[in-house]
This record gives C-alpha cells, sequence and structure tokens, in this order.
C-alpha cells in the first residue's frame, strides 16, 4: 500500500536534504474534475448550501454543523453529533483543503468531494433526509435556490438536481483552501518562518518515518484530480497497551466497504494541514492532545519510542502548517416565505 | 395592559388618516444602554460568541444555531432543538430587531438583550453548560478570547467574565437591523413602494384593531431602553376549535415566571418585521403558514373572522415588512491550538 517514491534530496536553507516531493508548498488552489469546473456561480450556491440546515429532515444540521468552516473545518468532538442527537461513529474531517485528499471519507468510500457531498444529507444519524428527492423538492420550493441554480448551471435544461447541488457544494469546498502557512512561506523561500524546533521537528518526521504516508503538499499522498489514493493499516504494529486505551481496532476501517481481509483497520492516510487545529484524534477521536496523537502514531506505525523532545519539535513542526483562513462573506439563506416545511 | 396611545391622525400619501404612532420607519440603528454603548471591538467579540458552540457543553449547538442570522433569524421549526437532540417548549424568536424589544423571551422574564443572552448558555436542555464558570474557564483557554475581550473591555483588570460576555453578545445583537423593508421605503416617503393591495392590508390592520398592540417602529410596542413592557393575553377569546386545533393554552406563558392568576397565558407582544421569514407561528409553533396565523390572531384577539381579500391583503402587507439584511463577514471562531475541552 505505500508509494514508493523518487527520493531525489533537495537541498533546503538548512543544510539538511530533503526528499523532493516530501515537502511542498500548498497551491492557492484546488484542482477540479474537467466536467466541474470552479465558478463563481457554482461557488455562491454550494457556499449557500453548505449552510443551509433546511437540508436535513427537522432543520437542524447542515455541512457546517461538523465541518465548522468559522473554526478548524471540524467539530472538536471525538465523534459528530447528528440529527436527533445520533451519535456518529468517525471523527468528522476538516473542510479545509479537503480538495487535495485522493479520496474522501476515512475508508475512502467516496472517489470525490462530488460524491461525498451527498453522503451525509441521506445518511439516517447525520441530515436524515429520506432520500435526495425529498431535499431538491424542498429547494425547488424556494424561488432563490431556483434562481441559484439557474446561475450556476445556465445550460442546464432542469438544473435544480441532486448532481448539481453536490456539484457546486464541492466546489465551495474546493475554494476552502488555507495556503501561506508558515511552513508554505519556508517552502518558499523565507527561512526565517520557522523556528529551530519547528526545522528540527520537520528533520524528525522524515527521518523517523512519518513522511513515507504523510508526504506532498497536503502531507497525505498524492493531491490533484484522479490520483492515486492513499491508504495504510493503523495500527501497522498492534500494542495491547495502547489498544486498551483507545479502542482503536474495533472499527475496521475500509473493510467496511470493501469486505476484503487486506483492508481491515485501513484508512485513507490524512492530512497534517491544519492538524493544531482539528483535535481530537484518529478515525474514532479518542486521543485529547496532538502531543499524545504523534506519540501513538510514532509507536503504532513506526515502532519508535520518541523523546519527550522529539515529540515536541514534531508538534512544534505541525504547528507550523496552520494555515491563512480566507475571508469569507456569510451566505443568506434564500427564503421560504410564509410557511415553513420542517417538520419534526 | 393595553397601552391606550393618543391618536393623533397623520395624513400619508393614500388620503388615509394613520394613527401617528401606529405606523413607523424602523431607525438604522438601535437604542443602547448606558453601561453598556456599542463599540467595534465589543460588536465583533459579540459576534464570535454568537456562532461559537464551544459555548454548549458538547459543542454543538450555538446561539446561531436556533436564531440563525443568515435566515430569519430563527431556526424554521416549531420549537427548537437543543444539545442531546433536547426539544425546547417555545417557538425561537428572531434575533433580528430583537434590540427593538421591551423584554426579552416569549415570557419577558430578561428585561435586556444582557439578561436573555445568559439564559440558554446554562439552560439543560438549550446549551446545557452546568454553570457560566466553566464556560468563563474555556474562554480563558484560548488565546484569541482573552485578546478579544481585552480590546472590548480595555478598562477592565479582569476583563473576561460572563457579564462582559453577554453584554457583547446584546451588542452585536443590536446591529442586527434589518431597515428599509419596502414598508420603511414607503413611510419615508417613496408612495410606490407599497402597493395597492398593501396599503389595503395596512389600513385594515388598523380598521380591525390589530394595532392596538402591534404598533411602533417594530410593531411590537414601545421600544427602547426602559421602554415600557408591551405584554398581552393570548387567546384574549377562548375559542374551542382553535383550541383543540393548536393547543395554545397548555402553557401558561408569564404565569410560569410570575405565578400571578393575571399572567396566565400572557405573552410579550411579538414583533411583525420579517415575519414572512419566520414561520411557523405562536408561542408553540403550532401554526405553518402565515395566512392561517393571521386568521387565527383576528378570530382569538379581535374576534373578528377575516374574509380570504383581508387575509391576502394582510399577509401582502406584512410581506412589506421584511427588511435589508446587513452583509457580514464570517468570524473566525479562535484557536485552542492542539487539544479539545469538549466532552460528550
Amino acid at each position: 500500500m505505500l508509494v514508493f517514491r523518487s527520493l531525489v534530496m533537495l537541498s533546503l536553507f538548512t543544510g539538511h536534504a530533503f526528499a523532493q516531493d516530501t515537502f511542498k508548498a500548498l497551491p492557492d488552489k484546488a484542482p477540479a474534475p474537467k466536467d466541474n469546473p470552479i465558478t463563481p456561480a457554482k461557488t455562491e450556491l454550494g457556499k449557500v448550501l453548505y449552510f443551509d440546515p433546511r437540508l436535513s429532515h427537522n432543520g437542524t444540521i447542515s455541512c457546517n454543523t461538523c465541518h465548522n468552516v468559522m473554526a478548524g473545518g471540524d467539530d472538536s468532538r471525538a465523534t459528530s453529533v447528528g440529527i436527533n442527537g445520533q451519535k456518529g461513529g468517525r471523527n468528522a474531517p476538516t473542510v479545509w483543503n479537503s480538495a487535495f485528499l485522493g479520496v474522501q471519507f476515512w475508508d475512502g468510500r467516496a472517489p470525490d468531494l462530488e460524491a461525498q457531498a451527498k453522503g451525509p444529507i441521506t445518511n439516517p444519524i447525520e441530515m436524515g433526509m429520506k432520500n435526495h428527492d425529498i431535499a431538491i423538492e424542498r429547494l425547488t420550493k424556494i424561488p432563490g435556490y431556483v434562481e441559484l441554480f439557474k446561475k450556476a448551471y445556465p445550460k442546464d435544461k432542469n438544473p435544480l438536481n441532486i448532481d448539481n447541488a453536490a456539484k457546486a457544494i464541492a466546489t465551495y469546498e474546493r475554494t476552502l483552501i488555507t495556503p501561506n502557512s508558515r511552513f508554505d512561506k519556508y517552502m518558499k523561500g523565507n527561512k526565517k518562518a520557522l523556528t529551530a524546533q519547528e526545522i528540527r521537528g520537520m528533520k524528525a518526521v522524515e527521518e523517523i518515518g512519518c513522511t513515507a504516508c504523510h508526504y506532498g503538499a497536503n502531507f497525505s499522498g498524492p493531491i490533484g484530480i484522479g490520483a492515486e489514493p492513499n491508504y495504510h493499516k493503523f495500527p501497522q504494529n498492534p500494542n495491547k497497551e495502547i489498544e486498551k486505551k483507545y479502542n482503536f481496532t474495533e472499527d475496521l476501517g475500509r473493510y467496511e466497504i470493501t469486505k476484503k481481509d487486506e483492508d481491515k483497520n485501513v484508512y485513507r492516510v490524512q492530512t497534517w494541514r491544519n492538524v493544531a487545529l482539528t483535535a481530537p484524534y484518529f478515525h474514532n477521536g479518542a486521543v485529547k492532545t496532538l502531543d499524545e496523537a504523534v506519540k501513538v502514531m510514532a509507536k503504532l506505525q513506526l515502532d519508535v519510542d520518541l523523546t519527550e523532545a522529539q515529540t515536541q519539535d514534531i508538534v512544534a513542526f505541525l504547528n507550523s502548517l496552520t494555515g491563512e483562513f480566507p475571508k469569507q462573506t456569510m451566505p443568506r439563506l434564500p427564503e421560504l416565505r410564509n410557511t415553513t416545511f420542517i417538520e419534526d
């Protein structure tokens, strides 16, 4: 499952030679599929849909509820709370830079953001709509949405449908990029952008081997449309003591989708971007602090017992990956006048 | 409980004489108490707090969850859903123009926005914090909040406390004003801003008597700091058939607070501003459409059976009260790094 990469060495400003495709600055723009180019009208529609709780059965949950754009793109919880107080099984991944992931969801069950966007709407413990038709029926009753879909898909005869809704949400998400972290500034040549400790952490993640999986601009492996999915087993080296504490293996990961033995406890490699803001950690959100997450990862994946100093260096480096969050205007949700279609 | 008002007649542009203090344009700015003047720093802090779900025990509910600023200032639901899927007992009032209400909550149990803001945070079925100290403890751990409170209250020695948090939220809410509805334009002299039907509706609400309670710039009675609270019994004229359908009297309204017999089924008079966007209607949200709400109100409060034409005229007039919603930037919630304090 490991992708073997050419380890061409690149001399940076530290005297240390880093592998050329391990560390990369984040592009300012995300790639988009050919059949869904990014346009301002689609981005605007997608933003409105993303924030609209009327896409949930009882009007309480929007995409933003669990993937909060005003924060680290998640909900600070171990696992999310969906409709009627129901708890989900996995930690909400951040929406920020999700456009750079090869596959979506922890288990990679959606190949792209378009496919991902449709899932939670009809998931009974997330937004709880019985089917997509009911969601589209609701939107069709709102004149402002009819207009927004027309503008976003001017060539479509019947633009207001679930595929176009998903495409618009995916388009908005492709604008949720956080470039210009201190790490990115360093990569672009500003030697002073990182502290000595952060550079030590950067060296450590490569030397110890973390970057065998966490590499590239998003630290999650290949980026771009059609990029090779980057899966890995977790834990690689089972450990009874850690398992007792965090119960990592109960969830069978990608196996739940494929039912192949080789996919047991296999997950998509997660991004390191803004990881300082997305506690708690791991697929079940069992680990509260980044310090502990780093130690646990090193032990379970690489059988390395990090020293406290190494841990602090790596945490410092990971904190340098917090990017700039683009300012945005708050959307107005199009009006349904004089009535409501929300049921309990 | 009715406030008797001087009925000085004012000739508008229609030939019809309206009572002078019945119909008024909405001011561009809301009044603020002397000890809590509106400042940009307080407004900014208040906005951030308003959107922060970390003010709820399990991180799932913010002020905006039920009083959605991106929509009509409420949640389109009969009654709101708070923490752990618990349903509240009353319909969420709109936050828009709430600064013009004489008292807060349906039963008037908070005299002002400052007092109101504290309530839901520790309400066990709303945001569910055990006490305000825990909320303040959380905020104190977030460096960005420490900074925002310092900036908002530069003269305070220990600015980060619950009273200052409530003052900031109230300040933000005082900026949530929707002036320049078509009605307001009409009142300011633009004769063409209202249609003939809307003007018929405007005359009707006065002639029938709705404006005995729903008068003034906010159609909720006296506005301004220290303004006389405007309470009224509902239903004024009990009606078995309607009661059977909508179960209005089960909730004892202000009596639940005062335990005085005269306060049974008494409520604060609600605003008409943006009422087209705040379905469903009444304290228990039992009525889905504005048409039906208008008919029910006329029958229960004034013993008037409206014709279909009268109803449509009044609904048309009420739709002219939808204002302009000020554009705003989306807040960034200050970061807690490398850990979370959210518990289940």
